[in-house]
């Protein structure tokens, strides 16, 4: 048995079950280890980001360790905008990064570079192994550091030479148990109710990833009727349910000048699952967050700490009605040839089937679906909560991957859906139930929006070029062609409605490229 | 005036002439002083390893530094890999990249990461700017840097309120000077002269990049034809000069065994514009350099100094013949069904427009090419320095740029072409002159032979799902197409043949992918 192996069956034997990898040289023997492991599904990205994002989304359905395999340092850094993202959700992810035998890397071969260096923004833990009868300890240890709560990426480097060489097969780590989440106390319950009790109206509870559960928003929702609060949800948190008769909230306005008023007039924040929320970009004179000096600061529970067990508490503590209704009614299924973001999102929220998971990185043109999507059967929603675009569709493949019984729904914009396309293929590869709505507006709009807050009103070419799609238009239903996913185009709620209803009825991937 | 529309106008007054973009929100001033200063020229990519590899061929043929923008750092992530080969390849590359506002920073928002951290590894230099007034003589430092012998990319942390600030559009900084290449000394010179005479044919000389260039090759088949000696090339130059008559030398073996049996009698190794000569990989029992230790290694001149001049001055030294004439043939156009490599290769030896530009990614694919490519007309060659796959369309994209009057030829493999995909649309939008050819073979083949190096005679389905491409099976046409890049597929000799004329025959990029 050689490090490689031995260190594949110490990940098995510690929960992880996917490897999603873009293998190259110095990762061979990582390969070959995964014919004598069984119980890790390998499954390629035909980029490193695709692997990376797919294990984000892997992670925060299944709350299991995801491992990824890179190739050194080059590679891992493609993956890097995706660990970003999945630093950010607290996604468990256990990187592992081939590198140049221990001998090699001072000859600076074309290949070195500082892996440790790279690594670092992005992971919880980065640690290089030094022997091959360390490398399945490391491994556990990996797995540990990656569910710590809140959890992350957590980054092993392995020099080639620790995979080739052989092990002493008794010498297996044994498996190693990451800390739950810690409770909050009940004394601190307590203060936190009777703070909110005086404040009432007042007050203001903001609810983070791990509190946006099922168990979090029904408990929220008793705590705002027993104190009159206000409850709203962190701008773009990586996982909540939502739709299905779920109590829904609004979320902290995206842009600081909005947040600022909606925060005007509270004098008590109670944060849950989540920190003091943050401005996602400094803008002049605006602050970076936009709660008010007079408004006190409270934790209920950190984004470490089990948010929904502590607002049960909250609730019960306030003596809050046992459960409270939330009746919403959608819109009706749009119909005809009119089609924009509006008919979109009511369609989807419409058809939808029961227990779907909607990865969102729809950016401008997704707020159609956003305010119907409560009224839609209960789902999962997973969002862009680092920032670093380009991870809709890797997150839908692993998503696909930890939930092979629920229909995946990627409601994907066209300029951020161009940075990892390649994981239309892997969809492919894979069967994998994915139904990947391109929203084309053909144009970086965001951008567009920016450029006029920051004081363009009129765009010369040379900023017009850099956020324009059009001149050539992508073809999305060419791209997925491409890729071996079937794909068809919808310019009308007629034809969108019809390619969501074939969609769904259909095992595998399927793409629609929405012109709206 | 604002920092952004300064630094612009510097930049332009250091000759910097084109702006290889992917922005967003921090970047928004850059784009807009694009704008005020038309002297560059703005480029979008819809990927930053799109932008970063453009830089990288750019810099190559024009020998000018080229800017990117990036955004925070999961954009520069994004374009890490492309900067490894930059490095490897010396090209000077400017990189802008946008950061939060400085009083932003501490707020930790969700783009927020350790951006020196990830830019280290791979630039020559990195400097985080202070304040607005600082920031065009923050931006002259870095072309300076780039253009410091042998050049590399330098990168330019951009805080968004220095760029937003105003600054006393009176300040602005001179122009710096960057340093030219050092001359090697006489004596050194005749040092090496008294050397390569006595140890003759037992001397082998090693050509870097620098001394790949006409004049270097040149002068290295006069010392050759003057002491017996063996001239070869290091494995992937970042360019070099091919055919019209020039002379061509072997180049140092890829794997370890071959190459330390290509050195095994050596007593004597000269490097001229590269170093000691070093293993792509690390592997069981072999060394790191294959050169025996028996074997006495002297520089010439390094990648920092004038080979080429060096070079010259080597063979007056030695009273070398005035000239070495090189007569190679061509193989016959082949023509009918029969199409592998081989095939390509010649067809495309044969059909290549005087002065193309070679962008070689063909991996294990380009063989049937290089062989024959001493007999085409003259042309430049640009290689994987680096080693870090998905250059290829990206660099063809800067060349291109660079070089409006000359036929890019990309021979990418399909592997690697699939992770930076998106520089077909830049190449549509751009209408550049490239030829891409996707030498179609639908495996990692080099990853193939690894695992049987590895030991691995037959992959289990583990190892064999993670290097084959097939299932499903890429279809570049329609890749291309929804791109915007016409394409045509070739699987007789005959219709490659075809598909190479039309191409070479029309303005704007086509693709080709040939099933080999």
């Amino acid at each position: 048995m050689n490090g490689a192996e031995q260190l594949m069956r110490t990940l098995a034997d510690n929960g992880v079950t996917a490897c999603f990898a873009n293998p190259g040289t110095t990762e061979m023997q990582l390969v070959a280890a995964l014919d004598t492991e069984r119980r890790i599904r390998p499954i390629l990205g035909l980029f490193e980001g695709v692997a990376t994002g797919a294990a984000d989304g892997f992670a925060r359905m299944s709350e299991a360790p995801a491992a990824t395999i890179l190739h050194l340092g080059p590679g891992l850094a493609n993956g890097l905008a995706n660990l970003h993202n999945a630093r950010r959700a607290h996604s468990p992810i256990v990187n592992l990064v081939g590198d140049h035998a221990t001998w090699h890397r001072d000859a600076d071969a074309p290949l070195t570079s500082d892996i440790e260096s790279l690594a670092g923004p992005m992971s919880v833990w980065v640690h290089t192994t030094a022997r091959a009868e360390d490398l399945a300890a490391d491994g556990a240890a990996a797995v540990t550091a990656s569910m710590e709560p809140p959890g992350g990426p957590a980054t092993l480097i392995i020099p080639q030479d620790t995979a080739w060489s052989d092990v002493d097969a008794a010498a297996l780590s044994s498996p190693s148990e990451p800390g739950p989440r810690a409770l909050v106390s009940p004394h601190h319950v307590d203060d936190v109710a009777r703070l909110l009790r005086e404040q009432g109206a007042s007050a203001v509870v903001v609810l983070g990833s791990a509190a946006l559960r099922r168990d979090g928003l029904l408990a929220a929702s008793r705590v705002a009727a027993a104190t009159g609060c206000r409850v709203v949800t962190q701008g773009m948190p990586s996982r909540a349910e939502r739709g299905g008769g779920l109590p829904s909230f609004p979320s902290v306005p995206y842009f600081p000048e909005q947040a600022v008023e909606s925060f005007a007039d509270a004098t008590l924040m109670v944060v849950a699952g989540t920190t003091d929320p943050v401005s996602f970009f400094g803008y002049p004179g605006q602050p970076s967050h936009p709660r008010p000096d007079s408004c006190d600061l409270v934790s209920l529970a950190g984004p470490e700490e089990d948010a929904a067990h502590a607002l049960d508490a909250l609730a019960s503590a306030l003596d809050a009605p046992a459960s409270v209704r939330t009746d919403v009614e959608l819109p009706p299924l749009p119909h005809g040839s009119a089609f924009g973001a509006g008919e979109l999102g009511a369609a989807l929220a419409h058809l939808q089937p029961e227990g779907a998971v909607v990865v969102d990185e729809s950016i401008t043109s997704g707020m159609g679906y956003s305010i119907h999507a409560v009224a839609a059967p209960a789902h999962d929603v997973l969002h862009l909560t680092g920032g670093a675009i380009g991870q809709g569709l890797p997150v839908a493949v692993g998503a696909a991957v930890a939930c092979p019984d629920r229909r995946v729904i990627a409601l994907q914009a066209d300029g951020s859906g161009m940075y990892t396309l390649q994981a239309l293929w892997t969809m492919a590869r894979e069967s994998l139930d994915v139904t990947v709505v391109v929203l084309a507006n053909r144009n970086y709009r965001i951008l567009q929006y920016e450029l006029l807050r920051a004081g363009v009103a009129e765009p010369g070419p040379g900023a017009m070029g850099l956020t324009d799609l059009g001149r050539p238009e992508l073809d999305w239903v060419s791209l997925a062609a491409g890729m071996g996913v079937d794909a068809r185009r919808a310019t009308t709620s007629d034809q969108f409605v019809e390619a969501l209803r074939l969609s769904f009825a259909t095992a595998g991937p399927t793409l629609i490229e929405a012109v709206i």
